[in-house]
């Protein structure tokens, strides 16, 4: 078996508004402190860090986030932020970078991780890799899929196939979002894990299954690639991303490719989804509330208080969430932590309310 | 029957802390506009004005509140406003304003009226007064209860007797806040109304009532009386001040004296006791919700949200109170709006947060 280096990818152009009012178009959730002080992004780089050198390492993030990326990640290479000229869905932004990787070496490990998930058991996770590494240098594109430990709807499912002589289990099928019947059924069964948008593979192995399987991103890659490290690299990439098709990797690669694996994880993983995921991953008081800043929180259970500028009072109250940060407060259920997006519409729909966004 | 002037004393020691964050140790009830865009004492007074000249017009009020007064109560002479030099219940509040009516007419009406209750039948009420008026003409002491419209528990009653040769009705007895059991008897009994604390009496049969009923107080007011308009006035308050009992004029008076008659008031009264009681006095949209300031509020019914200066978004909540006011935030049930005491207590019980009273 040989050695090739890991390279880290982090995804970075998630510009999602489910911590509004923390998260905001100029701070999206990667740009958080959510599960510990640091924010999502140095976290995630903080765990690559383990697999391979930060010299290694590449962003991919849109054009508002270079700056903030930059400033935050000071010890990343400059030129290792990449900068997609417009949001093109994962394909192209895993593309982009692979591309990226393949111009240093096309034998190199390149390891896809979401910037805005937590781990709580980093060197689980670091095993994890490892081991999906073993297989993709076998040129397998390899996805850890993680253990189940409730009926979650929110997420899509990878059903697992047999074992693979190369390690890890064939794909048996990626399945949409399920139901609440069909999750509890999943998580019985055993036979399901989350699908968590990592991804480990060979650069040159990627770059294969793009020519079989997405045609246009391919041809439209050829071109990045051709200029990667030459003065025109950046009117190449503005150009040629107009061809780019808006496309998940799921969908355009790895519900194609027969080369798929899936390794089974189990690393305490959360990807931190809305503030009623708070609780899963801070430090809860007596009554299971979760309080950052100057929270004053009495007789209530089960609350997210995240307080801002302000001394923020919470009394009386049950699983609710209450946060001040910027110019904004929100009071909403934590199990309608989802209708933030509610807000969000609201705040798009008026002109004079865009500020707030 | 002569027709002897009406002098209006408003009641303005209160420091409530009901309102928190709204008001604070520096700007009690009285000084925000809970009801309508002026303060309550600014309606207070206005509601005086149509009864008596605001030159006739005293205001009663601690130290810490006397600028305030001023500034808010620009047409009020300088020297009607009386401030207290400790906070000392409504008798000492009650006989300082009577003695300086009385340094002017004798045969003065006083009517006392609480800084911090709404009224939204203001012709009405102006009847009452006057109703009241005639009956003090007579000698009598007159309170103004309110016709019950829920069995609140939060209020003291007053048992009615006998109709009065002069007008109105005999006390059949003051009785303390009853339970709710006890408080719906009274509503279904029609013999009770609310004590609001509104008190209309001639300035020399009150002084009676002292002498009578109150010696320690009688015996203090007289060096005070003695010093109104002269030079030595301040000095003597203050020292007169510490032999004054604190006791309300209800227990002190009012339910010793035989000269006390009650007129049924129904002027749309409010004491606006909580934030639980907004919905009393203000518009509300038609899910129930009262909104102030910059607030967004989403699928809720029955809330209070007092926006501040940040955005307030309250989505799926029901019968909740939100507030942002200064540098604090508030999120409570409404049927838990006496809470915001454990607030208050809290916030004296640590050195720390003694800036957010």
């Amino acid at each position: 078996m040989d050695q090739a280096k890991i390279y880290g990818v982090i995804m970075a152009g998630g510009s999602g508004t489910r911590f509004w009012p923390l998260s905001r178009k100029a701070r999206p959730k990667q740009f958080l402190p959510l599960a510990t002080r640091r924010t999502m992004l140095e976290e995630t780089l903080a765990r690559l860090a383990k697999l391979s050198k930060v010299s290694d390492c590449f962003v991919v993030c849109g054009a508002l986030h270079e700056k903030p990326v930059k400033k935050l990640l000071s010890k990343l290479p400059r030129q290792n932020v990449l900068v997609e000229p417009e949001a093109r869905n994962t394909a192209p932004a895993i593309a982009l970078a692979t591309a990226h990787v393949a111009a240093r070496d096309p034998q190199g490990i390149v390891a896809v991780l979401p910037s805005d998930q937590h781990v709580s058991d980093v060197p689980g996770f670091e095993r994890a890799v490892q081991l999906a590494a073993d297989v993709a240098r076998q040129g397998y594109i390899v996805t850890l899929g993680i253990k189940p430990t409730r009926p979650e709807t929110g997420y899509g499912y990878i059903r697992v196939g047999e074992p693979l002589p190369a390690g890890g289990r064939k794909v048996a099928a990626f399945v949409e979002k399920p139901n609440l019947e069909t999750a509890q059924q999943y998580l019985v069964s055993g036979e399901y894990l989350w699908n968590a948008g990592i991804f480990v593979f060979k650069a040159e192995v990627m770059l294969q299954a793009f020519a079989a399987h997405m045609g246009e991103l391919s041809m439209a890659l050829g071109e990045i690639r051709a200029a990667v490290g030459t003065k025109k690299a950046a009117a190449v990439l503005k150009r040629a991303w107009k061809k780019m098709p808006s496309q998940s990797i799921d969908y355009g690669v790895a519900e194609k490719a027969q080369n798929i694996a899936v390794l089974p994880g189990d690393f305490g993983w959360s990807d931190v989804g809305s503030f009623a995921a708070l609780p899963e991953v801070r430090a809860k008081d007596s009554n299971g509330n979760v309080v950052e800043g100057p929270g004053l929180v009495i007789d209530s259970q089960g609350c997210v208080v995240v307080a801002g500028s302000k001394l923020l009072a919470v009394v009386g109250m049950k699983d609710v969430v209450a946060v001040d940060a910027g110019d904004a407060i929100l009071v909403l259920p934590r199990e309608k932590s989802q209708d933030v997006r509610k807000v969000v519409d609201a705040l798009k729909a008026d002109k004079k309310l865009a500020r707030y966004l």
